[in-house]
């Protein structure tokens, strides 16, 4: 079945006409929060005026709904279905707050998650479907797509070792498997889209990482 | 564009091999409530079992997130597409965790609204667009539609007078056009699905009314 709509058009040409949208993923611990503010502080220098912003919880709605699902998961039944629409109306809400505004006056948005991360966790790791939840991410969006994204790939225990200091327990294996798909979904998106995803070994260290990202955007929307 | 997914499909027919899925649209004060009420207990004489529910609210998560909506709206802006995905949310949960188990078990669903509204108040009156927001429930719900709605017609100036019990003041009279657009939404719903979608006159009687709606349940689903 399909069902038809009319995607968002960004008019003109990103870093030119228009700010640029870019997106980091990655499992836990991967360290795509530091690239980000990294890439802040750098092309901060170079006189590009940044937005870091977060998914979910970048709004004040966004805030009280990451709140609110995470208190509500605790006490009643929340379906992985629901938990997704929750984050869709996050992420509607963030982009005509954030992204949209912001893109109009020309800034660069660094954003902390966006839509992958619902096909990689809740349709690839929880199991809802690898092509429905992107539909239902394209539909939400209306197709607004980010120019760059920026995958850290690394081994779960690998990210499990960075968070907690150690190695994994018992307990935390079994996570694992869930931490395994979500990666999967994540090279699965990057092999789909080639273009718009560039896959950075997260085991490199954080200077090497804003070197490379920073050549990247600087050759693909500012020229340099 | 156009996205792909995979329909929901519901096996075998309904009132014989699974149970019936029917839902009750409209405005404010058109009576759509006590309507559903009146089918449950002459459906139920009859001896179908019947479950009385409604949206958003009808399971613990929607209640909650209905309860977090309403107080957030007063407090921080809210979009009207969030506004809509945390709808699609609770839908999304209602239909897991009431609509589908009961229609395994043969039940009569009595859906105090379902996604009739989302296109009528959001995608219509709200101004998001009627295909747009059709096209996000059909995804959301991955296309699991009513057997039968009934569509209680009724002027808002009417619905008003019945909720107030006095004809619309100065500021209410703003508010019409909203509800006018809301009635629009369903004149164009029900042109469309002229098959599902049953227009009643909410002007006559509740006896009148229970009438032709048990009769066409019966002829539909029960053949009786």
């Amino acid at each position: 079945m399909s069902v038809q709509w009319s995607p968002r058009n960004l008019p003109g040409q990103p870093g030119k006409d228009r700010g640029v949208f870019i997106t980091f993923e990655g499992g836990e611990g991967c360290g795509k929060t530091t690239l980000a503010r990294n890439i802040a502080a750098r092309l901060g220098v170079a006189h590009h005026t940044c937005v870091l912003t977060i998914e979910p919880g970048g709004t004040p709605f966004g805030a009280a709904m990451r709140k609110f699902i995470l208190h509500t998961r605790d006490e009643i039944a929340l379906s992985p279905t629901a938990e997704l629409f929750s984050y869709l109306a996050d992420r509607t809400q963030h982009i005509d707050e954030v992204i949209l505004p912001g893109l109009a006056e020309k800034k660069v948005i660094l954003s902390d998650r966006y839509y992958d991360s619902s096909i990689a966790y809740q349709g690839e790791a929880r199991g809802l479907g690898f092509e429905w939840v992107e539909a239902c991410c394209k539909i939400a969006t209306r197709g607004l797509a980010p120019d760059l994204t920026f995958y850290l790939d690394l081994a779960p225990e690998t990210g499990f070792e960075r968070i907690r200091g150690r190695t994994p327990d018992h307990i935390e294996r079994q996570k694992l498997s869930f931490h395994e798909s979500v990666r999967r979904g994540y090279q699965k998106l990057a092999a789909k889209y080639p273009e718009r995803i560039v896959t950075l070994d997260a085991r490199r260290t954080p200077e090497e990482l804003v070197d490379e990202s920073v050549a990247i955007i600087n050759e693909r929307f500012f020229h340099a």
